[in-house]
């Protein structure tokens, strides 16, 4: 599965792609939307290259083999198109970028012109969601939050054999950098007679990768195990904000509906299925008691290299902390590879009705939550549901988020000898 | 709110429009989306007018007064743009279409070369669907549902305050007529150790009314219940299809999934709400003992009109009757009257929280259930979750869905003097 385009020691002549710990080594080469900062630009596809992006929609004339079609999905607004087209397509769209960009590839004067700086950018959500699903595959965090609203019965009997997930809101995922209005809701405290309508007192996040649908299938069709993986396109953060008061009070019988779909914040590169091809790891080991994945569900290849080695950390910055110039502080930091189920076993679940997935579908994992406390992956259960507040080095505790709190999620898989495959950030301010 | 449209006395120069029972006389005017059968016609907005539909996008010139981006919307592939309008300018479409069909008009022959046989006509979705939430809005069927699944806590605590819904799949959706795939999943019996994937064998429809979100809000602005009707386009039928023993076993803790996502059917024809106008009826009546709905869920028009008087009937045709030639039956007969929510609280409350709406999304009811045995929208109330099978008058007995058994719904408004409000039909074959 490994191709020219991973080898470690490939240099670009975009300088800051060579810097140690940079997140956008010529290995990685996320796609994503941009135009610049304060412009009525067009949206257009560019490929994040150091600290830089690489106009995708001018460098036609440099690609070689590529039908029509997919130059036209290269100049197009959003990423939907380029989704919608098969990995040996996205496989020849990257092994040309990666040569265009390596150090010595003779293009450098052609392509500079086309680079902006990451800083000058604004970024717009990758694709037009067309419906966004939102999975419970940790079950360290399925257990924690289970045995809160649940004490007597926290994890549920389906858990190990059906990958849950809901439904969630696509017209308010937004992309980084969006402030996040608390929102008001029903609440009702244990011992209060009869709920009250307000702001929500438990504002939380979740932290996520979202993973997004390449190839779609026909309704009725279902996708196998050992197809999934052809059906993604890539990766990003996901913040899945959460009023846990709200949540509470509304989620039975039919789930979380409005303690959720307020807005949900994504990262606005999209790490490709490809990029993250050399930090695939086995899937979760289930413990000798848990029951084996039903078939539709279980593949070698699936066992073997279903998972995916990516390092998250969250971090908050307090308004406080910000007006004195201190760095945001680190709350958590965790393993996708702690997940009980892939996102390959993810999606093969949700097309196994023969509900039809599309190109720009977004799956979220759920809560990345690994088996020790210092990686749980929202305040919920960092907190133990506000009971355990977390002390920050200021002075200042938090249980839940507070108007000023600034939340950063990062991603990034490896980092022998310096290469790192980043995500990028995913933040978001609370305003109340 | 009544005008010169609702006059039960006009009659059309299409006379089909005019026969008694006709679902669609001079004073409904639903909008669709459609095309020459069996042609690679663009698809296009039509009005239903008796057994013909009027070509929206070719009677601009007929229009006065409407503004170059309403011209635009009529001339649009769906119904989108048109719904993004205000209601002064959907009652501006309305009154003057309601004068150009009109006995007198004098435009008949103008009109009739644009007019083209519903028979003849393919219909599409009416508009591409952003999001789908459904509601639970039916006080009988959730306790119905309820006693089955939780027989020792039917109805939960927030359901008197809480307009309950959550989201469903918007790729799935599908017109009337298309055909219904079972779904394969996981079920597992009570008895048996662990689940098995296969067929789904307890297969349902639900009886829905859809509302079609016109104007959208803003992400994190709220919509009063004064104006939440200001955001409604129109209605149609809707068969939230269910696979029941999909379910049971994947219910919890996040809600259905996969038991609803294989597919959802419509009805081509979008009511508008102001055809609806005399058809409008007060709120449920709560009794004494139920709380009162929260201030934000609550006001004078929601009381006193918030309610819409709609007949609904599921009917029934297994194969063997179709082969034999015997009509459907029908299996229950409902009103929207007796629903414990209003479509303004359900809209009012998804968007409380800041969530936005947008033109095209789509809100389902939730299964309309009535308080009596012959009401009830789904299989599961009706033959009590298989325990009390229909017998069918051709001695076939039915406790959930069979191949080859095709459900319609209808529904409609008044019946007084002739003059009905119709909603057409929703109908759909299952497939094994």
């Amino acid at each position: 599965m490994l191709n020219e385009t991973h080898d470690p020691e490939l240099r670009s002549w975009v300088a800051s792609a060579n810097l140690a710990g940079a997140d956008f080594p010529i290995q990685n080469l996320p796609f994503g939307v941009f135009r610049r900062q304060a412009s009525n630009e067009q949206w257009r596809i560019g490929v994040a290259i150091g600290s830089d992006i690489l106009d995708l929609s001018q460098v036609a004339e440099h690609f070689s083999d590529l039908d029509h079609a997919t130059l036209a999905a290269c100049r197009a607004s959003n990423l939907n198109q380029l989704m919608s087209l098969t990995p040996v397509i996205w496989h020849s769209i990257r092994v040309q970028l990666s040569r265009m960009l390596r150090q010595g590839s003779g293009l450098q004067a052609a392509l500079e012109p086309l680079l902006l700086a990451q800083d000058e950018a604004e970024m717009a959500l990758p694709a037009a969601i067309g419906d966004y699903t939102d999975f419970y595959a940790s079950i360290f965090h399925a257990t924690n939050i289970g045995s809160m609203f649940r004490p007597d019965n926290p994890l549920l009997p389906n858990y190990k054999y059906v990958p849950i997930g809901y439904h969630g809101r696509a017209s308010s995922i937004r992309v980084s950098g969006t402030q996040v209005k608390r929102p008001h809701g029903q609440t009702k405290a244990p011992d209060a007679a009869a709920p009250s309508f307000g702001p929500c007192r438990l504002l939380d996040y979740e932290l996520e990768l979202g993973f997004w649908v390449g190839q779609g299938n026909q309704l009725g069709q279902p996708i196998s195990i050992e197809q999934a993986e052809d059906h993604v396109f890539g990766v990003c953060l996901l913040n899945d904000w959460s009023a846990r008061d709200i949540q509470a009070w509304e989620y039975q019988p039919l789930g979380p509906f409005l303690a959720k779909n307020f807005i949900s914040s994504i990262s606005p590169w999209v790490v490709t299925l490809e990029a993250l091809a050399p930090y695939r790891c086995p899937a979760f080991e289930r413990p000798a008691d848990d029951p084996a994945p039903l078939a539709y569900l279980d593949s070698p290849a699936n066992r073997s290299a279903g998972g995916l080695d990516v390092v998250l950390e969250v971090s908050l910055q307090t308004a406080n902390m910000r007006e004195a110039g201190q760095a945001a502080e680190v709350l958590s930091l965790g393993n996708f590879r702690d997940m009980y189920w892939t996102f390959g076993q993810m999606l093969t679940h949700h097309a196994s009705n023969g509900c039809n997935l599309q190109p720009g579908d977004l799956l979220g994992s759920g809560t990345i939550s690994g088996p020790s406390k210092d990686s749980r992956g929202c305040l919920m259960e960092l907190t133990w549901r506000g009971q355990e507040p977390i002390q920050l080095s200021n002075g200042e505790e938090r249980r839940f988020l507070q108007a000023g709190d600034e939340v950063i999620i990062r991603g990034w898989c490896g980092t022998a000898n310096g290469l790192k495959i980043g995500f990028g950030e995913c933040r978001g301010v609370v305003l109340d």
